[in-house]
């Protein structure tokens, strides 16, 4: 931690801040410059609020210098984490697809759209059961009835499955049914789940939260990878912004930011990133040519029919076509869609 | 819903668009203007998901014509909600302040800290049992055993109690031990739980989250409601945009808006809303300037030593001050704090 | 400026940034700690662009340890700067309000408002005769005539009067005319408008940008004074945030953000600030609870015929009585409103 | 335009809102639903604030039914509009690169730079003579002298440029020795300078402000095109979020929505949209790759000695290295760089 001592400050002030950095056990390091004082705190600072010294007489700034991860984080571990979920691997020079309706409906429907996807080249089948929605009055999903068509699917097409886990007591049963646990957007933050996804050793793939900092994701993954947990997939599904045309800004930059700081294989959701089927696929192409390291895609045989969102879900002759585009566009890059 | 058919549109393409508009069950005016169609679309469009229609051919826009929150808004319930727990009174004339430790550390602690802020003329005492926080490694909250010195604190100083709710498995200790039960921030849309605090009959204090539209607090109120617990406090604590000096952006606009929208009470919490002690006490008297029915403030008798948020926490004798403004200020727009 | 070096930053990639330090002139203080390198450069960074050594090889973060503005900053000027135009006094103890329309429409309408305004305690009148409009079908103000307009109306109500310099070339005209110049929103970054109202030694009312962190803001009034005028009035007026209710969000906060940092009055424009009337009161009396040192409020005697933004202007009665509540606000926390 | 009334909206409010339309010379059909009446107000609305209505009794909300922008937006011109300077073109299946230093500093820097990224397949030669920098004490660019050094460098590589008019003074001169002229982001709602730039007949490059919704960009092109000139090639640079890992927050989303909304071409400058020269090439890959018509890239031979925007500008080698890239991934979308 670095503190700033405003240029008018009192030996008196910067002795108290001393005092109070030795008593968090730091030790202290005084560069005196021509018109300031630095303090440098060296020792385990994971501990302190840089609040309570930005508010103390004659501080200027405080700069925490360490990242507040240490598991996510590139610097103990710099070689890509990868994944691997039957066929499917997440990181290194694979891109993979995840695709699937918003909602697991029928048995009918997610065998037709799971062959779709599966012959087309997705490597994981999506599908939600249990379905977070901001009006009481819709939709909200089959259960474990769901789970179970999950399973069913996976197994006739033998391809992986992800599906949401939105409350501590599903964990149990969507662990049974599953492959990949995934966290929505709006439970990027929801500690309790994150710490008991910690001890489980399925993977888990983590949406980035609407109003998230690239720092508190890799702090949401840092909670499940303190319980044990390693496997956490990272997902860039839109941040909220002034832009009111779509639905959320899709940070592609976000991709190439988390590839340099942490380990974690990252992917893209440009469904939900933009909430609208003519804007995903551009934003999909746009996302396997920042670096992603792969897509989650909403795909519905009868889109006009989908229980929900299926005004950004592709019909499967339009993922189709997309797929043939993001890998000539993996593979101008140096990377590969098997 | 209205549909604006672009200036080019076709007769077929409108046909199209009205044919899905009866596939809703619903009834379609047909305006023709010089340069564009209108159709309005009138009946039950709850389950309607708008952007089916923005992505037709032909269409420019689409809007919607009533909120989607019933018991929340002002339109069936004219009349202010007035929510009474014990001594206090949210919504009406009167300005209820919420005062207490960000967390319950010890016996010593509270009932030090709940003597001040009762004598300065809170109504609540407030203190976290469970904490949400950002880091795996930081103190977690002191759990039922917090709970329990809560209880003792309100009965001991006979002052209700306010504290929070972060997972659906602590319902019931919660109900047990406090008198209002809040929602944070991060919790606004975890639907799962709302649901749950449908179901109790004691007050909630809803927290906005970081990310969410005013329109989105309201549904979450609505969540609750729509259970049959019609005891909603909302809170606005900040919001977050580009500016980096504060933690977050107290909204305080926020306030009127609600107040015209909905009958529920709304207050502020300014020491979330802008994370540094100095900037509670301006905040907090803006706040009930601009119609706030209450507040809600962390205070501390040694926030040096807090185990959290102590640099957001006022001083006891920081917090009487304010206290004293505050009166003044709700006096000088026709309410009043007992 | 201090640079903190990855934890397996190699001895040569930190003589590196050593040596590029020295390039510029700096001292390089080098502290080693447990797990990482900091180096403390002193000297005058401030032609350094921190970035340049962001991206230099095991580098982890670059801090600024001073602010980039000078003259606006408090560090060099302690003690508040007063401004007087005629009876207007901004900063100390006054809270002093600037009304009048949008834009000056005919010498009888500023008349009566003008008239209204005065009578009620307003010590500035504005009126705006360039108008930055969205569209350019919209009207575009009265120009020159607008000018001669809001002079003799200030002569005649013996007032003080601010208008909107929008472009360099109206700089003379406007200086001809009117007693304070405002710089509008848009026009915060036009660094050539800037110097040229340094050179000038009239009152500048400087407006904060829709996306301008409060930084920025204090750097363009350090534009202004860097050419050697030194009376700049900084307004707060809305920042561009997700929240859609409201055009903009008024971020209140700002105001004691600002006064910590600097020593220049500060007042708030809730007319753009909220883009509608009813709010426009609430958010008067909150600036004024905060802290501000004055307001800017848009009254127009006939809003329903404004020529422009009719709908966020006051009734001349509206403003009548918001005085009288933000005169006693004023008065609550130890100010005065003359 | 549509006005919504609220449920409990009385026969009498109905009558004063539809008085207010025929006031404005405005048809009005209304449509009496179970719950709501709608009012469509048919005619010409351009001179209408919809706010006015928005804060009359009785109304619930207002709905804009068409597009303030005419000429460009694709309603009314549904084609693309292809832009010819010299060899390169805007528009169509091709894909144009803009490169150049930030800075103009010498005709030795420009002529190698030139060099450099002609030969790598660059279009446009870019470089700024007239800086607009944050900081008073910054370098603000040789002016005149850097555009003859630009014309020349144009002359002497057979490629056109473009650089910056920051003044309405400057446009003449800008006018004799450059080829394309650039709005910067800071002045996208400087609307005096897009008026005069609505006069000539030279192409205009208008960057998207960072505060800028996509409708105002859009505004901001029909200000130049309402004077005549209908040569604007717009540009996507980054807008301002919560996120502070990049500078700006490059909105790749914005590029496939302007595509659809307006004929006129649109570039990224991924240089200004992060700051960061290891977050270019991704960022420039995700562009072309989401279809924008060309990349405007900043390319320095010697970064670390540049004048300004050093650590955002490419080496030449790798400036040649993401053309290669660039190429494949249009190629891939079925687009082409010649």
């Amino acid at each position: 931690m670095v503190i700033v001592m405003r240029e008018n400050a009192t030996d008196e002030q910067i002795e108290k801040v001393s005092a109070r950095l030795y008593e968090f056990g730091l030790d202290v390091h005084k560069v005196v410059g021509v018109q300031r004082t630095i303090l440098g705190a060296i020792g385990d600072v994971s501990t302190v609020d840089r609040r309570e010294f930005e508010i103390m007489d004659g501080v200027f700034e405080v700069h925490r210098i360490s990242e507040p991860y240490k598991l996510a984080g590139r610097t103990f571990h710099a070689d890509d984490t990868i994944i691997k979920v039957g066929d499917a691997i997440f990181g290194g020079d694979q891109v993979t697809v995840i695709a699937g309706p918003c909602s697991v409906e029928s048995e009918e429907q997610l065998f037709a759209i799971a062959k779709a996807v599966k012959d087309a080249g997705a490597k994981v089948l999506r599908g939600g059961a249990y379905k977070p929605r901001t009006s009481p009055y819709a939709f909200q999903g089959l259960g474990e009835e769901g789970l179970k068509i999950m399973q069913t699917a996976g197994k006739e097409f033998n391809i992986p499955t992800v599906t949401e886990v939105m409350r501590e007591k599903h964990l149990d049963i969507v662990m049974e049914y599953a492959d990949i646990l995934q966290v929505g957007a709006r439970n990027m933050q929801n500690f309790p789940l994150l710490t008991e996804l910690g001890k489980i050793r399925k993977p888990v793939l983590l949406k980035r939260g609407m109003s998230a900092r690239i720092e508190e994701l890799l702090m949401a993954a840092e909670y499940i990878m303190a319980g044990g947990n390693y496997q956490v997939i990272l997902c860039e599904r839109g941040i909220r912004t002034f832009e009111v045309y779509t639905r959320n800004t899709l940070d592609i930059s976000a991709i190439p930011v988390v590839k340099k700081l942490s380990h974690l294989p990252i992917i893209a959701d440009p469904s939900h990133g933009t909430g609208l089927r003519d804007k995903v696929a551009p934003m999909a192409r746009a996302a396997v040519a920042a670096g992603a390291d792969g897509l989650a895609i909403e795909v519905h045989h009868d889109p006009d029919h989908a229980l929900s969102d299926g005004p950004q879900s592709l019909y499967p002759q339009q993922f189709a076509r997309l797929m043939e585009e993001v890998r000539m566009i993996a593979w101008a890059i140096g990377r590969k869609i098997d």
